[in-house]
């Protein structure tokens, strides 16, 4: 064990280092693609290696093929942070390698995540009595939950959602040889709901917070329907959900206590790592009919329903244990303050493109996420989004919003401060400035 | 940076002090159900609480709870390894979180998760020019393989599979909604091609080391089979897999070569903790095809397909790096020598079995697990798992063979020792003979 206490200590002063020091890198790799692979042996080696090695290797041939999704610059699609308590949680989780198939296999797992995912509900100021459970990425949970409610209304054939719904919809809808019914957003990119049409449908999927624009779909009216029709309600509150910490942005999330399944990804904007995906619903037992199946070989005495019947996996990490780190270790009013800061962020820079006439802001601003443009052609825009990228400063992306090329500016790092949006928006009019 | 450095330095500690004690703590858990939810609070904080509450709480109230997978007395299912350059790559990971969505977000992710199932192809003697990408766990790459099945094949619903084969098999079949055909298995536990009828299938699912007694279906006749009738063959080789570093034991997997897709999950025998689950397949275009779905938010000018377009999920981990590790830290002589040693451990326990006449070997033992009975009824046999279990001093699991309850031991731990499987003899008759 001493070598692995030394090794430790390496491993762990790496991960220090590097994220003293993330600010400064190049934020999107700047290699060709194929380059990380020539720089690595074509066969593994014959012997043993010290992991000494693997961390010179880490350094000098994968560094430059990293995408530091640890930057404070990082503000491409939505930003994330591994927070300091999930790093360490990961290697806890790594050391003690719990692998959750039955409850017998795990009770501590099985039960510290039932435990944080009622804390996290709390803190959402979700009702009481949800069944909670964490899958990998919002993919799976949206799937997990489409195919519950197939399987409650095995003859309606029909997913209705927005057209700015995330593409795992689309994904999950070819899983499940679902019919896709993509309704149009109004001008502001939410699903219209008096052109919903529920006819055959088995499930309706509602977004707070959109993957384009962070838009949010008008869920009570969205429910009003489902609930007349007996049509499960989906909320896809992947990236948003994270701002229900906040008492005074409830406002955004009405009605998503009324669905019958809400997706949250704590490792999008609540300093979890990936993967992980908390998937609530108000049915468990139609998750439970739809994917329990328990063999013989895990046949065992207890009367405990196993988190795998709810779900397509059977052995699951111990993922429950860094959400529960960084819900302890920031607690309620940390996380608020957090989300808080990046509003304030946001609105900040929505504000000095607001006030400069060459550019524009093209959607209303819900959360931490701002879509703008150069006043200029899609050809402008795109051009001017690598230039920025290029410089390895910031990292950005785009999308179509309105039949336009629109830039992102995703705010969401717990590491980033005024001072690193002041130098985004400082690349941005200094790249255009030389278009 | 200095509480992280702090916390962590903490945190290696308890890791490695964990290790250092894993063999000495009771194997499973033997708590009731509900204790540990009990004992935690029933709401998250209020505000921060320090790092080292967390680490506190994990030795004094989740430790009971726990079942420990790292002990080298865990004999039961399959016995998994997280070896410490795992742990240590973990940490890695987490620091990092790298999210491998596009190439550009990552290619050091996408280009070593390329690199490293390469190599493991290499090291398991299957042909060069095999896509392969990495999964959480067997269910989803047995649930992708089968999609893909579907989609080249959509007029055939069924998939044919062994009465032996897992239950992820059938999870992925009720998913897809296509019809399940069992084939009865041979005296040996292995599927009868004789009896295999393809009428309307478009899969087959062989496995190599069935899940209940390891058995080997005869993947060249199925392979045949299969050519002859143009349906796709998906072998699962989840566990018994790495067992192919060893050239002496590449004759059972005759055939797997030939197969559409394989399975492999180092996870569960080559020294990478949950999750990590290894897909091959000589089609990627049919998984391509069904999976590929790049909305306008995620394109980007490089020509360079994404490893999310061959799968369901869309943001990976960096599994990559952890499996990079255990191959670079092992090597290909290490991990020979581990697998070669767990056979030697399992003959010589069947040999102990097979000479006490109070017991008896029930099932040829292709690989590391022993397939065994005490002579004497279910009941008897059931009862002295719940005992021997209770100990604490290992743990073992159970299955159905030929319709008799039977006990299952499995050496696959990195830390097991012929001490540690002799205690597991002894604990066995010394229970045995309370009953």
């Amino acid at each position: 064990m001493s070598s692995f206490r030394d090794d430790g200590a390496a491993a762990l002063d790496w991960v220090a280092s590097y994220l003293e020091r993330v600010r400064e890198v190049p934020v999107l790799a700047q290699v060709e693609p194929g380059a990380i692979r020539a720089a690595l042996p074509d066969s593994p080696p014959d012997g043993p290696e010290p992991f000494t090695a693997l961390l010179r290797d880490l350094d000098d041939v994968l560094m430059p093929g990293l995408t530091h999704w640890q930057s404070p610059r990082f503000f491409a699609y939505f930003a994330t942070t591994s927070s300091e308590p999930n790093v360490l949680a990961e290697l806890l989780i790594a050391g003690l390698n719990q692998v959750g198939i039955l409850w017998r296999t795990s009770p501590a797992l099985q039960e510290l995540e039932e435990v944080t995912l009622d804390w996290l509900a709390q803190l959402f100021g979700l009702p009481a009595g949800l069944h909670g459970h964490i899958e990998d990425t919002a993919s799976t949970s949206t799937l997990v939950a489409l195919a519950a409610a197939r399987s409650v209304r095995p003859d309606a054939r029909v997913v209705v959602c927005s057209e700015h719904a995330h593409s795992s919809v689309d994904k999950a809808a070819k899983l499940l040889e679902l019919e896709l019914r993509k309704v149009p957003g109004d001008g502001e990119f939410r699903l219209r709901p008096d052109l919903v049409d529920l006819d055959g449908a088995c499930a309706v999927v509602a977004t707070i917070g959109t993957t384009s624009s962070t838009s949010i779909d008008p869920v009570p009216a969205i429910a009003d329907r489902c609930e007349a029709e007996g049509v499960w309600l989906h909320v896809d509150a992947a990236y948003a959900g994270a701002a229900a910490v906040c008492p005074e942005l409830r406002d955004r999330f009405a009605g998503w206590e009324r669905a019958d399944s809400i997706v949250v990804n704590p490792h999008k904007w609540l300093g979890v790592s990936t993967d992980c995906s908390t998937l609530w619903t108000h049915r468990p037992d139609a998750l439970r009919d739809c994917f329990s199946l328990v063999p013989e070989y895990l046949r065992v005495a207890e009367e405990v329903a196993s988190l795998s019947e709810f779900s397509q996996v059977l052995g699951r990490r111990f993922r429950a244990l860094k959400l529960w780190a960084v819900l302890r270790c920031y607690g309620r009013s940390g996380l608020q303050e957090r989300i808080r800061e990046h509003l304030r962020l946001a609105e900040k820079f929505e504000e000095w493109v607001r006030t400069d006439e060459a550019w524009e802001v093209v959607a209303p601003r819900p959360f931490s996420v701002v879509c703008f443009r150069l006043r200029g052609s899609d050809e402008d825009n795109e051009r001017l989004l690598e230039r920025v990228n290029a410089t390895g400063e910031i990292f950005i992306s785009h999308t179509r919003l309105a039949d336009q090329y629109v830039l992102r500016l995703a705010i969401g790092s717990f590491r980033t401060t005024e001072d690193d949006v002041r130098l985004a928006w400082d690349t941005l009019r200094r790249e255009a400035a030389v278009l």
